[in-house]
């Protein structure tokens, strides 16, 4: 009986918000757009919850989590290219950084504390926690380094680094994929894998992950739309807007996943999706647009601006720090909020 | 015997001190005043240790700790309170400095190291010294932003942001103690609570607490007030007198204590006295100061010159490197004291 | 016979290079001088592996690491003195910061990489790791600070600041040496000493020992003359040589000594040869050489450049990161080539 309501909801507010995007105003103005864009991407980050959940019964928590985190980037990934060739070099920086910042800081303190209200203390394989803060420095510095030199080369030379840069880092990326998946895979598995019941097969299971991942996709994008006249109307800066309000929006797969795995005390799966979204688009998708940029003929370059740097180095450290004794509690989500909420305020006052 | 002894001498050499501050030149010369001053600090700080052990008799290491530390900070908030008052925002913030590091490296330092020549090794909960960490991080990046966006900054956004910044410290901070006073007390406790003998009854001693913080206040006050005069005729900043001389004395109730405890192989209370310390000066008594401010009229921001941000930010690392094993020995006392007297040197220098 | 065969290549192609040398041009230009010195290089610096294990099988792995480190370190020295004496502070400093990262990234990446494709994990004392973490910090903080410092200072200041911390950081270093070879030598140690068979008796150990570094020593210097004529033909910069090609080449000793023991699965001798011999470089041959340019008559500061800085405070964090667990794999190896490689181009482009 519930699960048809939910159903129906889900079905019938994401088709009426994309009807409410094609046909727009007079019709729908912003306002209603943007309150059914809201409602829908509920219901969606939802169904995505209970697919990524289903996927991570079958192949475990850091698959699961990993699938989760890879189709929710696919999305920004795409969003992205079209921004990269129009030029956009400075709103994708943003998004990049809002949405590494956003996983990092929003995504997993709302993971650890709602998890730790439930739950005195949650646990996830503390070799995984080592590496990834690993991981974190290795981002950290990439983007450091070239923001450093950049200040005495010219600008050939810093799209000379910045294409190397993001060649070494796409490489490196691949490896600690053949690494946590083929090589050290069950050192970096959780050690109790509970066995809770599937809601679907295991292949419905996966095809309802990418369904969920494509219509959290399209909402998303549907919502963003609405945010941009927003924040025209109450006179947000382009960065504020970049790196806060789309982030968060764009983040609404991660969101919903990590906290639902929280919930039922699956912190490993948790962990994976919001602390490996943010190395996935550090280490992969913003070197891939790099390379990108170069086919279309106008290279973007890996040089942030220091409140961008500031804010991905700050939200790294504390997430590092957090996480590197492989276990949570409430007071740690808090933490991780409180800085969130310092660098949006910073952010918005710029 | 010894117990009458050292009562003449605490008493006798405090009201004499009491006596040269207010009566003054030409009877008591400003050397004459420190020497007595000097006198009776030693005195009331072995008095403070003592009624400090007491009272962690009773209540449990880290209480114990976190309430000498809250009396020591008591005591410097309300002449910083004067500080602000008169607008002199320069001098609170080196003095807030000067204690933040003189806490984490002067105090911690010397209790580790003098500790250590007792016990090869030294022990405290490992889960605190992890908390304590994340805490000193937050700290710091609640200096770093404001610092790093004040340049692009009007003063009025500057001291907006300062203002917002302080009460998200002050929740947190609160929210901290909730954290380790009552949901995870005992997660946090140190193992193995050795029960020594108390020299005085549960109330005498929490009694005893508060009467020998107040001499320590008042004898540092005295002691401050000769130390200006010194300085002058040296030819010392105001940076160093503040973030040094007036620190080293200010702190003088945390020392006797933390080395006190540290001699008893009681680590925890002498990490809480130094750390906690530390954090309820970043995390409490700064962002109070600023709300304070703000009622007096005169906004003071959390903008710390770069020297103050690069001291107070080693201090961290340093301290988090060193403690974040939950175990201590003679050599990292020597570090931390190290790095202090690096600091020390360079801000007599500037 | 396989034996002999290397003694023959040993000191024939050590003679041969020692003859190019001082030959020279017409009769071995620059290129066949080059060839010849890394073919020797390679013979010796596979004597003084061998040297270090039968040592090492003697005095247990942490001794044998540091003897490998400092007879190594003892030839960076002697050259650095000359250049001091002529005033070349430039290349001094360069070629500190290269030797620093080429032995935290170049010469712990490839050992662990190497040994990581052997043994699924390597363990090391967990205590030394954290120890060696706190010491590569104080390193960063005793260059951070003049370098903040220095600012503001006069050069006279300056100086001071620099004469000052050296000898600070040396006193430092020789309680660290008493700390970890007297006071707490067990504490220290690697749990298992694994007892191989040795190659020759303690005392031809210790000979050979300091026979191999010396022959290194020599063939270095060979080999760094030819390299500059090299740089010089190809357009490299003083900075990128200094701190990239004859770091390498210097610490050739440190590279095939820790590479072998890594393959040996004696990984707490490759991290004391490559983090310990980083360590003796920022925190006593550095300061040494200050306190030697005072007695030459012209004082050599502490204040490094901005990208130098940078390098040894990326390396020691991605170090720290990497080697704090006390276990290393593959992966890591990667992580820490990684980020040498992306120095090196940043390096190569300035």
């Amino acid at each position: 009986m519930k699960r048809y309501g939910f159903t129906i909801g889900l079905i019938g507010s994401f088709l009426l918000s994309g009807v409410a995007h094609y046909v727009g105003a007079p019709v729908f103005n912003s306002t209603v757009q943007f309150i059914i864009a809201a409602i829908a991407i509920i219901f969606v980050a939802g169904f995505l919850g209970k697919a990524t959940e289903s996927v991570a019964h079958y192949a475990g928590e850091r698959l699961g989590g990993f699938l989760n985190a890879t189709f929710g980037n696919a999305a920004e990934l795409i969003i992205a290219i079209f921004l990269v060739k129009d030029g956009l070099f400075e709103v994708v920086k943003a998004s990049i950084t809002g949405s590494i910042i956003g996983n990092m800081l929003l995504v997993l303190g709302l993971s650890v504390l709602l998890g730790g209200l439930k739950y005195k203390e949650q646990h996830f394989n503390i070799k995984l926690a080592g590496h990834n803060a690993s991981l974190m420095l290795l981002a950290v510095i990439a983007l450091f380094v070239p923001a450093t030199f950049a200040r005495s080369f010219t600008t050939h030379e810093t799209a000379n680094l910045s294409v190397i840069v993001s060649v070494i880092l796409i490489v490196a990326y691949l490896l600690w994929l053949f690494f946590s998946m083929v090589t050290h895979k069950n050192e970096l598995a959780d050690e109790v894998v509970e066995q809770g019941e599937a809601a679907w097969s295991k292949g419905t299971s996966i095809l309802f992950l990418v369904v969920a991942t494509a219509m959290v996709a399209f909402d998303s994008e549907w919502l963003v739309s609405t945010l941009e006249s927003f924040s025209h109307q109450y006179g947000l800066s382009e960065l504020f807007v970049g790196a806060f309000l789309i982030a968060i929006v764009g983040n609404a797969a991660e969101h919903s996943a990590a906290v639902m795995m929280a919930r039922k005390n699956k912190m490993g799966a948790a962990v994976e999706i919001a602390i490996g979204s943010s190395l996935q688009i550090s280490l992969f998708v913003a070197p891939l647009l790099v390379l990108l940029s170069l086919i279309f003929g106008n290279t973007m370059d890996l040089v942030f601006s220091n409140f961008e740097i500031v804010a991905i180095a700050v939200a790294a450290f504390i997430a590092k720090s957090i996480s590197q004794d492989g276990s949570t509690n409430w007071f740690e989500g808090v933490l991780l909020l409180v800085v969130y909420l310092i660098l949006g305020i910073a952010f918005f006052l710029v």
